[in-house]
Parts: C-alpha cells; structure tokens; sequence
C-alpha cells in the first residue's frame, strides 16, 4: 500500500485526486495546496480526506511513501528535490523541470536515493498510444520516415511558459516513446502576438541521423481544434486524429512509388493504394494507467512507461527550442 | 482578338486548350508540342485544331499575339525568352521559372518589349480565394497575424523539383495576394526519402517585420490529402478547407483574450467564442478566370491579378527555400 | 427554497441528483432506491446525503414539496400518482407513462391537487433547440415544411420498451416544441431481431393537415452514432447534428425552385443556393436548465417549457405508433 | 462489333455517348434527338459522329443491333417496344418504365425476338457497391437484417415524376442486388410542397417476411446532401456513404448484444464492438462497366448484372409506392 500526497489541487490536480482516490494498493494520504479555497472544494467533494496548506508539512511527514506534483513548471524542481531528499519517490506533472540542469539534477539525486522519479506524459497511456507503439512494434509499420505533428486550438495563453512548453511535451513524448532514434538537433520559430513576448504559435523541428524527421505545429491562437499526427513508416503510415470520437487511429495500406510518369491524372484521383484498418482502441481512462503504472512502479520496482528517460529528453527538446527561438530558427544542437 | 499557341498539351496544357478553346475574345491558333502522340490525343478530340511538333515555329509566325506556356519548370526561361523576342505576350506555368535570375531577366525582357508578362496561379482565381481576399480588403479580418498551411497528399514525387517547387507556389501565391506584408528572410527544412536526394517533405517558415508569420507545410508521403489553409486576423479568423466540396471557408467571429486563468476547464469545452459564417462561393472553372484576365490584360492593357511581381515573389521564396534546405534551415535573408 | 426527492438512482438518476445537489432556491432532501448497493454508491459521492430504501416514507414525509421519478417507464403512473395524492409537485423521467390513459388521469389529479406536473424532456434545453426555437418564432425559418429525424447507434436493447419508446421521446417533444401544428395520424413500422419481439429498429411518420410532415427514424442496430435532424422552413432549412462537437447548428438560406429544365448539371454541381450560418450556443448543461425550470415553476407558479402537455403529445404519439406498429404500419388516428 | 445507336443527348445521354464512343467491341453508329440544339453541341465534341433527329429512322436502320434510350420515363415503353419489334437489343435508362404492365410486356416482347432487354442502374457497377456484394456473398456480413438508406439533397424538383420514381430506382436496385429475399408488401408516404402535387419528399419501406426490413428516405428539399446506406447483417455491419471520396465503404466488426442490464454508460461510451475495416475500392467510372456489361451480354449472350429482372422489381416497388402515397401510407400487397 502506496502512502501518496498530491500537492496542486488546481486543473489537474482535480483529476489526479480523482484517479489516485479510487486507485487501488495506494492511499491518496493528503493533498496540499497553498490556495484555502481550493481545498474548500476538494473537502465538498471528498469530505474524509485529509487536506493541508502547509506544503512543508508533506516532506516532514513519514507517514508518506510518494509525493504527486501538479503545480506550475518552474516549482517542479524545487519541490521535487524537497520530496526526493526525504526519501519519497516523485511523479511530476510534464514538462518534468524548467530546464535540462534541473532535470539532470533531480535525476541524480533519485538515483542515490533510490527513489522512483516519474513524469506524468498521459497521452502515453492512451489506448491510441498504446495500439500504435505495439503495431510498430510489431514490425508492421515498418522504418519510420516521418512524424507529423499539428496541435492548435484557441486556447488559454500562459503567463510563464510559451506554446511550445504547453502543447508540445503531449507530442514530443509521443514521438520519442514511438521511436528510439535520437535526434541530434532542433529548430524552432516562434511569434508573439502578446506585449510579453511569450509565443503563442510556435513550430518545431527534430533533425536525426536517420531517415526520420518530425515536426511539430503549435497554436493557442487557431480558431478550430486539430489534433493529429501522422506517422509514416515505410510499410504502413497512420493517421492519429485525437479529436475522433471513435477512429482516434487508421492505418493505411499504402507505400509511395518514385516515378518519373508525366501523366498525374491517375494518382491524383486514386492516391490511396490499399486498404484502411481502424482498430478498436481501449477506452480506459489514460490518466488510470498512468497512475496505476506510478503505483505498480514503486511495488514492483521496475520502470514506468512515462519514465525520467523520456522526462528528460522532452525536457532536452524544450529547452534548445526556446534557444532556437529566441536566435530566429537557428539550429541548436542538442 | 488575341490569337493564342499553347507550348506542352501535358496534364494541365489539356486544362489550358480545354479553357482557351472556348474562351472568348481570343483564338486558339496552334498547340505545340514535340510529342507526336500526344498531338494525336489533340487531334481526336479538337480534329479542327492546329498543332505542331516544331515548337521553333510558334515564335516565327507573326500571326500568333500569344504563347501559353504548359512545359517543364527548368524550360520556361528559355521559351519565355524567345517569345518575348519575338515580340509576343506570355503566360508562362508556375513557377515562373527555375531561378529568381532568370525570372529578372524575363520580367525585364517583358518592359523593353512592352508585352505582358503573366504567371498561372491558378488558386488565385478561385471562388474561395477571391472571398477570402474581399473580405481581407474590406477590413472583416483585421491584421492578418498568421497564415498556417498545410498541402499533403500521397503524391507522385517528381524527378526533377523538390516537394516545395511542385507545391508550394499554390499557398505562397495566395499568401502574397492576400497580405501586403513582405517577408525578409526564409527558412526551410526537408527531407528526402529516395536516392536521387529530391525532398518529398518540407517545412518552409516565412519571417516578417510584422506581427505575421507564414508557415507551410509540403508533403508527397501522406496517407490522406489534406489542403487546408488558416488566415489568423486579429478581428477575424479563416479556414480555408479545399477538400469540403461546399463549405471551403469558414469564417470564425473569434478573438483570443490573455489571461491568467489558472482554470482552463471552460476555454477547454467552449473554445469558440462566437458563430461562424460560411459564405457561399463562386463555382466557376478559376483556370476559365485566369486565362480570361489573361486575355482581358491584354487587350485593355492592364495588370493581371496573377501579375509577374506575385510570380517573382514566388520564385524568390522558392530559390531561398532551397538554399535553406541545403543549409540545414538557416534563415536565408531576401 | 423547495424541498426535493428524487426516486431512482440508476443512470439518469446520479445525473439528477448531481444537478439539484449544487440547484440554488432548493434543497435535495432526500434519495431514494430500492437497491441498497446504489445507495451505497451515493453515500460514498455524497456523505452528507439522507437516502432511504422506502420509497413510500416519501410520500409521507409532509417536508418534502416534491419528488423526482427517475424509475422505469412502466412505474411512473404508480409512483406520481402516490406523490401528487400525497400533494407534492411532480417530475417525472420522459415517456410520461406507458399510457395515454394513465398520463390523462396524472393531469387531472395535478390540476385537482393545484400541483405541478412536469416532465423531463431534457433536449428541450439544449443550447442548440433554444436556438433553433428562437429562430422559428423570430419568423427567420418561415413556414416549417418538414422534420427528420435520425436517432440511430448501436444501443442497448431494452427488455420492456421497443426503440421508440426509448429514443423517439427526444424528437418527438422537440418537434412539438418546434412547431404548433398538431398531426391527425400516426404511422409506424419496425422490427425485432430479438425473440422477445421488441422492435430494435423503427421508423415513425406524423402526417399532419398543414404542409408538415414529420419522420423519425430510430434504431439500436447501428454502427455509426447518429443524431441528426434537419427542420425545413419555406425561408431557411436547418441542419441539427448533435454529434458535432461546436457546429450543432447549421442555417441554410436555401430556398428550392420548382423547375422543369432539363439539364441538371449546374443543380447537382452547386446545390447550395445561399451562405451558411452556423451560431454559437450556450454551453450550459441542458439538465441544469430543465431542473432549475422545474424548481422556478413550482416557485413562481408559471408553465416550464417542458410542460404536461408536451408530455402527453408525446405519450399519444408513442401509443399511436405502438398501435401502428401492430397493425403493420397502418394509420392510426390521434 | 455491336454497331449501337443512342436515342437521348441530354444530362444522361452525354454521359452515354462518352462511355459507348470509346467503348471497345462496339461503334457507336449514330445518336438521335428531336432537339436540333442539342445534335450541334453534340457534333462540336464528336465532328465524326452521325446523328438524326428522325427518331424513327434509328428502328429502320438494319444497320443498327442495338438502341439505348436516354429519354423521360413516360417514353421509355414505346422507344423501347419499337427498337424490339424492329429486331434491336435494347438497353433502357433507369427506371425501365412508367409502369409495371409496360415493363411486363417488353420483358415477354425481348424474350419472344430473343433480343436483350437491359436497364441502366448504373450504381450496380460502382466500386462500392461490388465490393459489398462480394462480401455478402463471400458470407462475411451473414444474414442481413436491415437495409438503411438516405439519398437526399437539394434538387430539381421534376415535373412528370415524384421524388421516388427519381432517386429511389438507386438504392431500390441495390437492395435487390444485394439481398435475394423479396418483400411482400411496399408502404410509402409522402408531402408534396408544390402545386402540381408531386412529392418532394418521400419514405418507402419494404417489408419481407424474413428478418429483413428496407427502408428510404428520399428528398429533394434537404440543405445538404446525404447518400447513405446501412446494411446490417448479423455478422459485419456496413456504412456506404457514396459522399466521401476515399473511404466509401466502411465495414464494421460489430454485434449487437440483447442485455437487460441497466447501466447504460458503458455502452454509451464504447459503442463499437470491434475494428473498422476500409476497403480499397476500383474507381472504374461505373458507366463504364455498365456499358461494357451491355455490349458483352450482347455478344457472349449472358446475362448483364442489372438484368430485366432487377429492373421488374425496381418498377413493381415503385409502382407500388405510389399507390401506397395516394392510399395515405396504406400496406400495398406485391
């Protein structure tokens, strides 16, 4: 039985109470937040359970085994240091720190104390995530050539973070979850339509040694939702369209032929080459399996699928995008 | 009366006899092309047409005011050239031509000769594009903030021109009839999939003095065909959506507010803030509308709307682009 | 402040519970169910919640001002009558009864016992038929020429109820809302696929005196979800699809032109003869309305929208159509 | 070589004339039309061809094997009876004609001069509707317990027939293509929105007495435009949207579970049962496969997909239906 603490009963953290409350081997122990009327709202809804705005009061406390984080990025490292040095392990909201020395750091630090550090990349644990990763798995998809990656709505503009560090981590985790390649470089452009110079669109570059290249399209400021990546391999190519409410992913029978051919009639009509699949996805909560895998972690002592490997490499993609932007798209390696 | 020869009955030269056959207040006198057979497909469908296999003669004849010319890009300098030479006006495929050098030296040629100059940017002649442009002139869309594009498809790739060449000029044509905003510097990124090094993927960013940015997103090896367009103003915002077959604009009544919010739980439900509109569109053929501009242009003399100066712009973004590409997208500077 | 019980904790029931547990001028005093394990699941929600067993304590409680049915179709009559013979104000689940008989004799009681009658036709709350509503008596749609209604997804097969009974009530009562015509007959056919011969799959016609005709189409056999209905005025045609997630609401300026030309060309290229709107609507939970309207009546003693005799139309239409039905489709008169 | 004439060069006939002219084993020998306008706009596009406006002439000619007539249904019988009695295989635009006791007597006509007798439901030879009938047969979709169909859109509203005689011939000839049952009764309901009394909207239902139901819903009054089929079989269940362009068919792995069980939210959220699979289907014009069908039946004497048969059973509905409407919806015995 996992003893866990959340501190941050904001956005998220309503959600992570939610699935850490009915979870099971775990107790959801406390949950803190420095804000009393939140947890005004927290005792409606959950009226046995302990609550505090003393943040402090949850590394003191040996009664916890793991501490949840879901406050804003530039706190994680300060707060997950504090929990990692009282020997609990750490599951922190994405992106995992503010930059690649914090993570680095936390990461250190966890390995001597021999403590799980988590983040929290929910898509991972995504039915559509899930199913993809085991269809490549499985050698059906082949060498992938590209990923292809749009994630634009009109959406909240962040005071602290730009586009990129709000909507990218989703796809970026996606990407290196889907393929072990390892870019050696990013490029990032970037404009502000605000006077405090944060990014509102934003679009970023993964340059690899390999074949692959992926790219990834961030907006708060388009008037229509789109959520989709195409992945395409060089036997199978999937489009995965989260805003589907039942064919989140197809998967589509088709190579590319090179061909010098004039006449363009024909594969301008018919530029399909195969079938269409679309596979049943589980409909389990992704946030359920997330947490569950923090869980069963710390029992079982194994790794996570949302491990600090890939919290760290998104944090690495971030990080030189923001040095991208800010030198107009020059190319930082990483 | 314009008497018009049309150079390459290819793909899109059958589309160009189709339209000038029955345009009206011009002949077509002859259509030349060295392929036989494919005078002979001319010939069985149009049995009281001209056509010839020595292109040469075209620009001897006094008869013939204007040539058409429906050939490969690298081939447009010099046949434009010769036309111009021989004292008649051209309307010349898109791109212009191969280098922003030789688009110069034509559009030079084209003012000492006093003849017409005309590039075919088809796109701009559509209903959707016309709309789109009316109501940007009419002050509904405010300060175009970004113009976000995406042309992907399972496409033939080409033997000769990258994946931008081919589809490229389409947005950036349209790009340039709809703002007046230059852009001074472009950066691309591609990636080629085949040995001959030609990309079939490109990411191509154009960077303004303004609060706009341009990005345009080129793919032959996309299982579906996406040709979708967003015109970010600041009073209103378009999606231009050309695979609807009714509804290719929409128009949002949506502005984006800064916000410090931490609960982004209603922004997430209802991210639309006002109706939309679709406006009912032109449906004429836009190659009819493009090659009466140009025959009206040269007959009253005046500009047409797909002018050299859009043309040129083009190739110029087109020429940086690949110099980007090679330099692994450094920001080339116009 | 009116004191409420709510009777029924199945699944619609946790959503009327929810709703009047946060509802301002009411109290939700108590729940019951006969099924001690639903009681339980409340308990854990809702703490501080009384919940009860007895179904019949309510009835005479002298606190409780009005109750809640939330129970099968075929024990409505039973359960209100008890509740407004014991003078309390009543809402009962949508179909009203399984009767015209019995939702006569409910109407009478309440009008003998001064107390509110309602049902919970919760569509009729929806942003979306508000909006449409306003339009049509705004006179914008015109002359209402026809409704269709599909309701087809591969539903649960009920063990009491064929598919209209179950889906029907929705777009029956919205087409009664809509529009003031009343039908003269009923016509109905369907099938079963099952052995207890309930009909899975129905089609309903209302065939009215005025130029109106109305037709629901019903099944629990389909693989595709579809909610869709399309209301025909003589000045605009609107299109209601509720599966979309912003665009609900689609107004056509459309109007159809009777012609005997002969060719069809140009009218199947470009059938739509006017822009099209597409309106924001409110977000608000349509069953935070219908619950709050409940509550308002009894208050201000005024008629809610979703009154008795909506509830009755639609109880006679669906006793119509059983009939129908039978009698293998024959027209039944109302 | 079948040496074919073609009666009828409007809308239809066009089509027709393109298809025979590069037909392979046979010559299109001559067109005919009463309209002088329309031979001249014919000899612009086909300067070689022969055409007449002497209708009559065409019977005469020993020339000529065979007459396909593009013409109103109301002369489909006469044109029809002449070309067999002149000793002429005949092929007849859908529907094969105005009434059941015509199309009786040119079946018996066609089988005393042993003569084809054919009808052009062209929809038989799409891509999509192949590629479900083979799977019927192949047993995939197993016992087919529905045919859902909408076809509906904006259109003409013609002056001699209603709406069902206009759309229905379609999805009627479908039906009967795919299933081998046979209905035993029709029932038809319609609304007229105009003066001369032909309805505009229609629905038609055929009633077997196996586990089949069809049913169609017809309209020429609809702001947008819908061609979909259902096809439920026990086994696999099949959308046919005719609307999409690349995916067309869709065929669900889907079941249907008889369950008493009262929680509905599963089911709510999770509809689909199993994968979706997407065919790639041949994009042949389907004209032309009909065409070739007409020719080869000809030559090989076999019989064509859509038969004599099938056009008897698309008139007998038809005719049927229309009782049905005039009777008020009343069960009309086949």
């Amino acid at each position: 039985m996992v003893k866990i603490a959340i501190i941050g009963y904001g956005y998220w953290g309503k959600n992570l109470v939610r699935n850490f409350f009915s979870l099971p081997h775990c107790t959801l122990y406390t949950v803190a937040d420095a804000d009393p009327k939140r947890l005004q709202s927290l005792k409606s809804l959950y009226p046995g359970l302990n609550s505090t705005s003393d943040i402090e009061s949850i590394f003191k406390n040996p009664e916890i085994d793991a501490v949840v984080i879901a406050t804003p990025v530039f706190t994680h490292y300060t707060l997950a240091k504090k929990a990692l040095l009282a020997g609990k392990h750490v599951l922190v909201e994405k992106p995992m720190t503010a930059s690649v020395k914090e993570a680095e750091e936390l990461i250190e630090l966890a390995q001597k104390k021999s403590k799980l550090l988590m983040v929290d990349h929910t898509f991972l644990y995504t039915g559509a995530v899930e199913r993809i990763k085991h269809m490549i798995e499985a050698g059906e998809v082949g060498k992938i050539n590209y990923i292809d990656s749009t994630r634009i709505n009109l959406g909240l503009f962040q005071a602290d973070v730009n586009v990129l560090w709000d909507l990218a981590p989703h796809d970026v985790s996606i990407c290196f979850h889907l393929t072990k390649d390892l870019p050696y470089s990013v490029q990032a452009r970037g404009i502000s339509h605000t006077k405090n110079g944060i990014e509102n669109i934003a679009y970023l570059t993964l340059n690899y040694q390999t074949s692959l290249i992926a790219h990834f399209n961030c907006s708060w400021s388009s008037p229509v939702k789109i959520r989709q990546m195409l992945i395409g391999g060089d036997r199978k190519m999937i489009l995965y369209n989260d805003m589907e409410p039942t064919e989140k992913v197809k998967v589509y029978d088709t190579g590319f032929e090179v061909n010098s051919h004039e006449d363009r009639t024909k594969i301008i009509v018919d530029y399909r080459i195969g079938d269409i699949y679309t596979p049943k996805l589980q409909t389990n909560e992704a946030l359920t399996g997330m947490a569950g895998d923090f869980v069963n972690a710390i029992l079982s002592e194994t790794e996570p699928v949302s491990n600090w490997k890939i919290g760290l490499k998104v944090v690495k993609v971030l990080e030189g995008a923001s040095v991208s932007i800010k030198a107009k798209g020059k190319e930082v390696t990483l």
